[in-house]
């Protein structure tokens, strides 16, 4: 063994390996900690990196946080496929958010309207137009518009690349399970465990589960249609993220339940959404039926920052639906907090403390849970 | 090794297996070729014993002989459970026929008036007495019908059953790829290979693809229903038999074509009209998406008996969809047949020869396709 890391990475997926990589490459010693790196929701999750068609109603500073992560992304694609030498599947088509029936599309246009009143770049289309940009739709489909900055990243591309980045510049990624963060000896420990978050550090992050389809276009071919297709059909909402490789990934399922069983239910509701607004799906295999438990948290946004109570460990985790789009944002700023000491703007609407008083994932014993003197803040 | 068997089978499925038992328990050295017992057809079949409910307009002695066949299942369950110490999923709660809309039960309807006609036991239920019988069934179903003499026994516990009792009665398994009949040196050769029959005989048999999916009922309990259903929903044929154990079949398609992929169009008519039947499902995991390939025939009965111009050779394929069901009288009429020379006026309809000129699958030579002077009958 050298002597103790400067960083210590709970969670090898995509948050946790790309901070390791922008440690390592500033100069420190990291390790990074996960028995099967890149299995938990990235394994799952479509890729997406769409700022725009996620931003809701009332998540105004969640969707700042997307939109500023999704303009990283061209760069960090470019800079991650240089040094790991791999394809990320980093593909910017752009996205169609589209509406089956009137009522769709009057969901649809209401959402549009929000999200232009923000100022991002959503622009509907004439259905001539929607059927000039993606043919292949069906001709229920009653209109869409696009969204031309929400891009698309394979996840299970990108896990592997981070790894090796990550390794190319130093950081050790080491099997073994972390029960609790006693167990790292580090300067700093991060806590990148998705869900495994809540139990390490006592984090309101719940398991929302999440179930998917990877389908594959017939004979080997590329499938046919290029645009992430956002759609609401009969009121089911679903996407269909064509790759270059063929395969077609179909979601999602957004449940409150902790299980990750695929349910007859969900997948007949998504293929029957996916088959209504692009027809040709229905001649696509099945590959993989699959379900995943994206870390959620009661506002929906991610926990960025130092753990109250808990010096020298910061959080990375709640990212919810944006673990992929969030990725470049996380990693840079998380960086920054570590090496300089000083805390982003940014991440200010995330800090851990948002959520009241320290937690603490003690058991209580004879003597209660046990205090400690030292000065909560991080800086 | 010994020296030259008595009967050599090609193919370790159920029938092939079967006929392997029966032979080997009437003292014949019997042995098996198969790299891979149980992974054909058998493995993605239902397991419904279903003479009734699959008597179709026109097949009138294929009828009879599922019939026959279905009579024998009691006493080869008793007999295959005693030798094998297996337990076989061997179900006798009966079917429910049932019809969605108004035109599935209409349609449902003109069968079962045929099948009464023949004087198969399947009773009409009133809709109350349909509710009593299942209550899970979707109010929307328009009615039904009994058919208590239609059963089911599971696949692939059968498989290792039959293999289980035709070793403790002294055959073989031999895990060789036969490429062509003359690879096999056994007094008699019984070519019970399903698809492949094709290649190893000239036989018409042909690939009819299936596609099937496995569910299981939530919590590790049963199924909430005990009757296989067999529906007609929005005219879409389909069935779903419950397990013990807790998993549900639901089948399955037919297809001309020789893939396996399982398609998403496949997999959407077939949990739309399940879940339309028995709305519960929607709740249960999808295990398992297969398909399989069904060996069909031109008149979609099987081939069983002496293979002209062969001497020595018997075809026992071509099953199609009925391979659970026809395994007992197949494996006895083929062993009475080997052990006694006489024919069983059962298998009359069923002769090889039906398809016209002795078939040939030697390449042709230069000096044209060989002939043989030898006597083309068995006897």
């Amino acid at each position: 063994m050298l002597s103790r890391p400067d960083v210590a990475v709970v969670g090898a997926g995509p948050v946790g390996l790309a901070i390791a990589w922008r440690c390592a490459a500033r100069g420190l010693r990291v390790v990074l900690h996960d028995p099967a790196p890149g299995s938990g929701a990235s394994h799952v999750a479509a890729g997406m990196l769409a700022p725009v068609a996620e931003a809701y109603f009332g998540e105004h500073e969640l969707t700042g946080l997307l939109t500023d992560s999704a303009a990283r992304w061209p760069a960090f694609a470019a800079e991650l496929t240089e040094a790991s030498g791999a394809d990320i599947g980093y593909r910017t088509d752009g996205t169609l958010v589209v509406g089956l029936t009137a009522d769709d599309l009057a969901e649809a246009r209401r959402l549009w309207a929000y999200q232009r009143g923000l100022g991002l770049p959503v622009t509907p289309l004439r259905p001539t137009e929607l059927r000039d940009r993606e043919p292949a739709l069906a001709p229920r489909v009653r209109g869409g518009a696009f969204a031309a900055t929400d891009h698309q990243v394979d996840p299970r591309r990108l896990v592997p690349a981070l790894r090796t980045a990550a390794e190319r510049s130093g950081a050790t990624v080491r099997p073994g399970v972390v029960r609790q963060l006693s167990d790292v000896d580090a300067a700093v420990t991060v806590v990148a465990a998705g869900c495994g978050a809540a139990a390490l550090t006592g984090l309101p992050v719940r398991p929302v589960k999440g179930q998917v389809l990877r389908l594959r276009a017939p004979d080997g071919g590329a499938p046919g249609f290029r645009h992430v297709i956002r759609g609401y059909a009969d009121g089911e909402p679903v996407y269909l993220v064509p790759r270059t490789s063929g395969e077609v990934v179909v979601g999602a399922t957004v449940e409150e339940r902790a299980d990750t069983g695929v349910r007859a239910g969900a997948v007949l509701r998504l293929l029957r959404a996916a088959v209504d607004l692009l027809p040709e799906l229905s001649e696509y295999d099945i590959t993989e039926t699959v379900a995943g438990l994206r870390p959620g948290t009661p506002d929906n946004a991610p926990i960025l920052g130092p753990l109250p109570g808990r010096p020298g460990v910061l959080a990375a985790t709640g990212h919810h639906r944006h673990g992929i789009v969030l990725t470049p944002v996380t990693a840079d700023l998380i960086a920054d907090l570590i090496t300089t000491g000083v805390a982003d703007p940014l991440l200010a609407p995330f800090t851990p403390g948002r959520f009241g008083p320290r937690p603490d994932t003690r058991p209580p014993g004879p003597a209660g849970p046990q205090q400690t003197t030292e000065d909560d803040s991080w800086n």
